[in-house]
């Protein structure tokens, strides 16, 4: 895709008067004023994506994309690369952590080759490989440009498609060996912040690994010099095919008004590219869980956004999104099924009745 | 019942060797160790109680025990008391919040009246009352020590009930307008804590009534002098009689080895008296959600325990047990159906054919 075709993305922010009515239905349910907190939010924000008071997000999928990242040849990663390859066949089979609880719930789980570092075909895995993961931005840019671009196309069509087929809510997760590096790389070079601030151990480091990561994250923007003002500079520069791939499926989710959850911290930075770009993206965005990488608190509090789950997950692969797409479906239930105070309210004759029957 | 029932109920710390059990499973799943964070320990602390390494806890219930408070007379109430009544009618009904959302969930609901201040028999409503409601103990106990014992007793009633029909969860619930004011009293009692740390708005009262609640709870615990090493005697001088119920739900799920999942304030406020009178029920014990009320976090500290969902409600009702179960079945699930990392390996020749075709 073009850069003009980026910037022409038909993105708006969520239907105000949608939301007006939504808060007006919930303002009369039998309950006191905002007693039911986040999940009030929640259905209001459901109204403005939809454009619909009442919701019930029934179809519900996870699109997770898998690539490998070249930094991981510094020592950044405690797990070997071929876990993206086998973990990303082991999600088709509903074997890992996410893809058990997307079963569990009955969603569906959408795995997407973007850059795994090995030229087979996986049945089950739609391959829109982009190129043979990235190159090690700790010594060359993780991709051109242009890769990028295409990268972010392909997130953008796995939203359009997950429209087009009905669901309701998507989920945005991945899976890459090192992507807790770019991330952090992604997420220290769009906001400033240091390295050792954004920097978590990920799958387990050990001390030294540890350090060497947060190194090998200032070197590459000490070489690199990513514009923070440029998402795309900053994702081809020091990121990963996964994050870009994500970063174009919020923005896919907000062309189509298709509500979007956000997972953990690589979730995180990618909608946070996504809303540099395009501001509105932040209407259609949910939270899921707090990770337990540092960065993620920074990333959610520049989103202005919280997630409604604590559960001190490092997983990822988009293991909060089943979760959450549970008490965002109760959130709707409640809009749709509870009684309005006049619908609550009991005949007083009734009560005489059965106080003196 | 008298106090040598509830003295002599058997009720033993959670399975240590089936939570080893369940600790080795985990530790076998193909994740990084301890990235599922909470879900691993709920499925753990599942399987201590259910002496099972998996569980499936497919059958779930929310028992609310409603009753009305004599405290409301000094108007540290913002409804009305005809509420308590209309709102468990509506519960059976399934129109209110938490009904909606257990029926949504597909979990059944047990309204018991325990003490509604109206003598008429209610289609749907399981009658054990006690008495017309509390005393206002502003000026008088909230009821005597055998009423207190007799509340406890229908509590665990309830949680054996609920076991010998199947359920495998059993939230905790009430209505009962002005029991925010009796579990602050409580929880005060109980932890020496002053009234203005433990005392919130409830349903929404104005600046005044706010401070007359404040008033009120220190008041009455200078009148009474609740002994705070016997949660009977607090419970009732300043308690309720849903709170004493609550409390016996609470020691008969872990009679009973039913798992048990507190909603909001007065759900752990009556937690904490069946803890206060019988330690090993906090093996049975799991928190839902973080109550907006400013107590909470008090009684929450004191258990030990930690909430999963952060969703600034204070609806009550049992409101959060719900949204807990799926977390809960999602815990469990994550226990029986991942892959251990034998089941998840890949074998070389099968990638080496995927890659070479």
């Amino acid at each position: 895709m073009t850069e003009q075709d980026l910037g022409q993305l038909p993105i708006s922010p969520a239907d105000q008067a949608a939301m007006d009515a939504a808060a007006r239905r919930q303002a009369q349910l039998a309950k006191p004023p905002g007693s039911l907190g986040r999940l009030e939010e929640m259905s209001i924000r459901m109204a403005g994506i939809t454009g619909q008071v009442c919701n019930a997000p029934d179809r519900c999928r996870v699109v997770v994309f898998a690539a490998d990242n070249g930094v991981i040849a510094e020592g950044v990663a405690s797990t070997p690369e071929i876990v993206t390859l086998t973990q990303s066949i082991n999600m088709t089979k509903h074997l890992t952590g996410m893809s058990a609880l997307a079963q569990y719930f009955g969603d569906s789980v959408v795995v997407v080759d973007v850059g795994i570092r090995n030229s087979g075909e996986y049945p089950g895995i739609l391959n829109r490989k982009i190129r043979l993961g990235t190159g090690n931005f700790a010594k060359v840019p993780a991709m051109t440009r242009q890769e990028a671009l295409d990268a972010i196309a392909v997130g953008l069509d796995l939203a359009a498609q997950a429209k087009a087929e009905g669901i309701q809510l998507l989920g945005i997760g991945e899976m890459g060996v090192g992507n807790t590096t770019s991330s952090a790389a992604v997420l220290a070079a769009l906001t400033g912040a240091p390295a050792s601030a954004v920097t978590g151990r990920g799958a387990g480091l050990t001390d030294a690994a540890f350090a060497r990561k947060k190194a090998v994250i200032d070197g590459a923007l000490r070489l690199h010099r990513p514009n923070a003002q440029d998402p795309i500079d900053v994702l081809s520069k020091v990121g990963g095919l996964d994050l870009a791939a994500m970063t174009g499926a919020y923005l896919g989710c907000a062309a189509a008004k298709l509500p979007a959850v956000v997972d953990g911290f690589i979730s995180i930075v990618a909608a946070l590219c996504a809303v540099r770009l395009q501001p509105a993206v932040r209407d259609y965005l949910f939270l899921s869980h707090v990770s337990r990488e540092p960065g993620y608190t920074l990333a959610q509090a520049l989103l202005g956004l919280s997630p409604c789950l604590m559960l001190d997950m490092g997983l990822g692969e988009g293991s909060g999104c089943p979760l959450a797409f549970q008490i965002l479906k109760a959130a709707c239930a409640v809009m749709s099924n509870m009684a309005t105070f006049q619908e609550a309210a009991i005949d007083d004759s009734y009560l005489a009745q059965l106080t003196n029957p």
